[in-house]
């Protein structure tokens, strides 16, 4: 991406002309860019993994790379759809209940059996759910339709072939007639061979599993899931649970973005509270290249000067091989101003810088990371849901002109409230919202009652 | 659950009275149980499971057994929400940019270090993002305000501290002034102690994860995610990827289940196509046991001569303890008329037989598994959420009188399609299916337009 050379920044000459410091082109509108132009760029460069594969449980959640054409027909043969006998037709035709039909009782057809019973004229077989249909039978007729054998009244079920009380021989009466296919589930009345089971680019979920197995498929060709690394940076973070220093906040970047990668479909490592000394940062995140699709880091990319995300991956672009680098902006946007994105080390694996505050670092994450690893996936849908909703609150919010304002909101009936202020600190608010208000960047003034979109975050 | 004896189905005997066989007491209308009733039952034995201590990244999705209460103010201190410089407000009270203040700099305060530099008359500290406010300032000037102490006009950010040019001696000269706690995020802004940070019964996502990480708890009591063991069964079902004999079919319930007791938020372990002997149910069962907080079988439920889970299990209640037992019933639906239900094994395991035929498996899976394994978890909402919609269809849909059917649909705005018959071998209409269409039982015909009950299973 970059092309920027460090010196720019590292004189800390101010940048008169306005444009976001480390960046190779302008931002199209003065020294802003917009949330929509920033998504397209990563969208732009981020491309769908390489195909794998896998076996079909380990495919779960993923997208199918190209077309599965049905090997076989299903059912495969016809079979019963019931516990019960398999008849001629004509052999039924007049059964009633005071005049049942008697059948010779020729075999007993399992589920799973082959087809070594042919019945004849006058005759049945016992049949159970899912066995094949024999040579010369036309329909199945329930045994509760029967005296099950037994020479009695219907009855309710068969005896278990277990307990030694064979009913597959001797005769059976049928109480009812029976039409050609009753109770039979005919060769390819579910799918044909040669047909198409599922398309290209399908989400492979529980039934498209039941589907792919039914057909005989065991692996499919699916992309991967991505590796994502979550990197926080800051000498200020502890780990929670360890005694807090002065001064000093816990780390929770990187707990609440690896979830968040993890919710969006990634597999997911987190990487701790990396000090902030460019040397280490640089080092820690070659070490992570092997095992990373995709690199977030949080914090250090504002404008202060221990801003080692951003000192230390400006730097990238000159000693790497062209098309890596990582981009510096500022967007129009509120939390969320500076962000990074670009890509890094020989295989120019994308990465994305995201502000430290926890509010902003979850934000950038719903609105660039998640699409960028949904994006990996090969999903057509990247983006979250919006919907429209009916402002519900006490008094009009206010958001600053030329932002994008995103607001922690609480869905309703049609309707939305804000939970917590605008400030980007306020994680417990965030804690409470499903839903994020977008206040667009013409609005500084949003009054109750007024129709707004919102992102649903659930 | 059931005290039934086997006898009563080993001999065979028609159950004349119209009962279910294998149960204790009989069903609440005639032969038939209806879904609410059967899911009510299996709600009321099935306990949230008890609460252990996990990792804040294992706890993902998990529900929180206790209240969390804020041990400390978040923030913990005052500070910086800008790369700038800390003041005092009388200093830069008529700052501007002709005539900027002039501040002596006595100090550089970084995110993370502790209170060493106190700020006072005429001087100003260099402050960044997240650094604890200095003693004596009363708020924080944007570097973008100010020369940078560079001499010159407003710069854009911070020259990085590791470059060596050093910003924190010398002058600082700022172009505006400030009101007091400018850039400031005050001490308990977002959470002060002692407060609730989230109340028993949340479920963990990556903003509760924030939270609780953010106010250093490392570690929750959660409910564990329930380990189900999914068991089809049925001496003719194959392996996906192996040669299909005669008269057999693909195993895909073991997939299909699998897959979605993972998407309702379980551990799950395929066990692929048990063998149609009851000896060898039961002893696979047993070694199961040990690995499982719920067990699904699939197939072997109905009234056929090889239904060996019904004969295998309503044995158990006869040599185990009290309490334990499986009662096979049929309920008043379709698909999924024969279902069991009960426990087994001396932790009095639950186990959910469900009928062979793979949509019949799914749809039983949906409302009958799937509400025990999120009642396992301890959430409040076990069910999937229910709409109302349009019925667009060509023609008009028919079910059974007495039967609750559950057809397979796609949704449309404010509208539902059905996708293939109400033929339960139908799998590949399931696999384009995103809703289940739920005809009542007291209607035996649909016509388009009507508005009706629709499961979603996004």
């Amino acid at each position: 991406m970059s092309n920027s050379t460090a010196s720019e920044v590292a004189t800390g000459a101010p940048d008169g002309a306005g444009h976001s410091s480390g960046s190779a082109h302008p931002a199209p509108h003065g020294d802003l860019w917009s949330v929509d132009e920033h998504l397209a760029d990563i969208l732009a460069a981020v491309r769908p993994l390489e195909p794998i594969e896998l076996q079909l449980l380990d495919a779960q959640g993923c997208v199918l790379v190209d077309d599965v054409t049905v090997p076989l027909s299903l059912p495969p043969f016809d079979n019963s759809s019931m516990d019960g006998y398999a008849v001629r037709v004509a052999d039924v035709a007049g059964a009633g209940e005071e005049f049942p039909a008697v059948l010779r009782v020729v075999g007993d057809v399992a589920a799973g059996s082959s087809g070594d019973i042919t019945v004849g004229a006058g005759e049945a077989a016992r049949i159970m759910t899912g066995a094949p249909l024999p040579e010369g039978a036309e329909a199945v007729v329930p045994v509760e339709w029967t005296d099950g054998g037994l020479g009695g009244g219907p009855v309710g079920s068969m005896a278990p072939r277990s307990n030694g009380s064979e009913q597959a021989s001797g005769e059976v009466r049928v109480h009812r007639p029976a039409e050609a296919g009753a109770h039979v589930r005919a060769r390819g009345s579910d799918v044909q061979a040669g047909e198409r089971a599922l398309a290209a680019g399908t989400v492979l979920g529980p039934p498209q599993i039941a589907l792919l197995a039914s057909i005989g498929c065991g692996a499919v060709r699916v992309r991967p899931r991505p590796r994502v690394v979550v990197l926080s940076t800051g000498s200020e973070l502890t780990q929670p649970g360890e005694e807090l220093p002065e001064g000093h906040i816990y780390d929770s970047n990187s707990f609440s973005l690896t979830a968040a990668a993890r919710d969006a479909g990634a597999i997911a490592y987190r990487v701790g509270a990396v000090v902030d000394d460019a040397e280490t940062l640089r080092s820690t995140i070659e070490d992570q290249l092997i095992r990373a699709d995709l690199l977030v880091t949080t914090g250090g990319v504002s404008v202060g000067a221990y801003d080692v995300v951003k000192e230390a991956l400006e730097h990238v672009s000159d000693e790497d091989e062209a098309g890596s680098g990582i981009e510096f902006r500022k967007l129009a946007m509120q939390p969320g101003k500076p962000q990074g994105f670009g890509s890094i080390g020989p295989d120019h694996t994308p990465l994305l810088a995201l502000p430290g505050n926890p509010v902003s670092s979850y934000v950038s994450f719903e609105l660039f990371v998640r699409p960028a690893i949904r994006a990996l996936m090969g999903l057509q849908e990247v983006r979250r849901p919006t919907v429209r909703a009916t402002l519900r609150a006490d008094r009009a919010l206010t958001s600053p002109a030329g932002r994008r304002q995103f607001l922690r909101g609480v869905m309703g009936e049609g309707t939305v409230s804000p939970v917590g202020g605008a400030g980007s600190h306020l994680v417990a608010a965030l804690a409470r919202a499903d839903a994020l208000i977008v206040v667009p960047e013409d609005t500084t003034r949003v009054e109750p009652g007024t129709e707004l979109d919102v992102v649903l975050l659930g």
